[in-house]
């Protein structure tokens, strides 16, 4: 018989991949070869027969590490040829992209990941792609993004199911969301996995790695179970969020115009409206326009609420790089310039 | 001509306690001897004429420091003849009180001061007492609440304006809460005040005094702006927190029968809620029932919700000590229990 948390694990991958994966056949598994994508990939292949599921193996090669990410690379192919599983395999200049692309290291390998994995998805006709994010993860995100500075939205931290960065029409789904790092290293034991070692604990973020390394284990000692707790903050965030979004979902249908190039809201309505509910509603418009990538920074928002706030006549606003706000008396229209080329 | 930074804050408390104390012509001022509520003291009587409010300026003993518990009181005693103000001081047996409650020595304080704050204001006819709560204890509130774990609602933290705990007709005003312990010793020594020392600086509580000198220096090397940061996130909460509270009032308007002894829902309308929504009517109707004081743990929230969503047909909930919910298969009703006399 398996171990109760073999079990449970498996029973949590399956039902979330069933659900994510909807009518499709296939499902895009993101393997690094760490102990955590290893776990989600066993946990995936041991329940095909329940979910029906076909799987596709997804590795992508940052070249970052050069030997070593060659090395998992090789590593995640011979997994999957083991297991009798599609595996596709890329090999991404992250360095090269970032300098093209003006941002950081960790922003790039960032993007050509999911951009890898959504092309992978769609060429298999998958509808979701699986992550192996963990608890830990978690609770480092939400600790990263208090640090940072964070407001509600931020502290939902990462959700189970979401729609996969960059591609809304394909999900993620982190099945492994409610596991600790701890859970998962002992179902590798119990099933006899062997995980490539580097490939898991090492962020390419820097700040990431404070939090794991210094500030988590720090704060333990204040909590010890402060991952549960943190994780616990993003369920009640994320349920909060959510329902201020319907409500700017509403509100928007309500008191404004919504196309797709613009978006045009009544002024006086939308400052009567709560403060809270003024954020959401400026945020949804921008997400309506320009993607859910694109959130507007909180004071950039703020800046925004005082103009419309005041009895200001007209003018413009930039929300973000790309989203504009043309503000008159009694309305103000929400519009998308042109792209910068660099992005 | 005055330093702007005593301007600054004088501007901020002269407007609060105005705002705060509505039409009555007294405002509490409740003054430990150190430097902040010695600053919240100046300020306020700097600004009389401005105001038009007489100041009482009270002082709870709370016999915990013996000698040095009694120079304070006699230290705000002298500052209040000296500026020909009125003074309440008191002293209050915290350690007998806390056996009396079997509570902590820090909740049998608070209580106790609580209450004695309430009995001055009255005495006076006041309708606010004004408290010199800072930015670097709204930050300690915060981190407390994360460690030991909190939704968004505890993410606000102590707000400028709210009703005084233990006493909602009347209001707690905290003008400084936007100024830093740097800020206001700063101001301590432009006006040149000389607070007692130790009267600010050691909570009662060893929790608090722990993220006051280790977890907050830690988590600064990260972020030195963490107290800034912090306060952002707490006023985003707050306006997100009132927005769901205002929804769940209306909510409760169209689906409840509301008395002052029970509370009365219509289950199915209740269970066609948001998640976030349902949690905010469970709330406040306990608030409407029993006072702001006795806020459900979201353990007992958790578990009503899970009975009120399932299709359990009869049975009894407690969600405090003293508010149980009563269920049948249409609807449910919140009603208050008769107090256990140890509170």
């Amino acid at each position: 018989m398996l171990p109760n948390h073999v079990s449970e694990i498996r029973r949590a991958v399956a039902s979330l991949l069933r659900q994510a994966s909807s009518d499709a056949k296939t499902v895009v598994l993101a393997v690094s070869g760490g102990a955590d994508s290893l776990c989600l990939a066993d946990a995936a292949l041991a329940t095909r027969e329940r979910t029906g599921l076909q799987v596709v193996v997804a590795h992508l090669d940052h070249s970052l590490r050069s030997e070593a990410s060659q090395q998992d690379a090789e590593f995640v192919r011979a997994y999957a040829e083991q297991h009798g599983v599609l595996c596709a395999v890329e090999r991404a200049d992250v360095l090269g992209l970032a300098a093209q692309m003006r941002c950081s290291v960790e922003l790039a390998a960032r993007r050509a990941r999911y951009a890898f994995l959504a092309r992978v998805a769609r060429k298999h006709g998958a509808r979701a792609v699986a992550l192996a994010h963990h608890a830990d993860d978690q609770a480092e995100t939400l600790l990263l993004r208090l640090l940072r500075g964070t407001g509600s939205l931020g502290l939902r931290g990462m959700r189970p199911l979401s729609p996969l960065p960059g591609a809304t029409d394909l999900s993620a789904a982190r099945p492994l969301l409610r596991f600790t790092r701890a859970q998962i290293e002992r179902y590798c034991q119990a099933c006899g996995l062997q995980p490539r070692h580097d490939a898991s604990n090492q962020s390419l973020d820097y700040r990431r790695n404070q939090v794991r390394h210094e500030v988590l284990p720090f704060l333990e000692r204040y909590n010890p179970n402060l991952r549960a707790t943190l994780a616990r903050l993003a369920d009640i965030a994320a349920d909060e969020a959510e329902f201020v979004k319907q409500a700017a979902q509403q509100t928007l249908a309500q008191i404004a115009q919504v196309g797709a190039e613009a978006i045009t809201v009544d002024r006086m309505a939308w400052r009567a409206l709560h403060a809270a509910l003024q954020r959401a509603v400026l945020r949804q418009a921008v997400e309506w326009l320009h993607g859910s990538a694109y959130s507007p920074p909180y004071a950039a928002i703020e800046e925004a609420r005082e103009v419309l706030n005041s009895s200001a006549g007209a003018g413009e606003i930039a929300l973000t790089r790309s989203v504009r706000i043309k503000v008159s008396w009694r309305m103000f229209t929400l519009h998308v310039k042109a792209e910068p080329a660099s992005l």
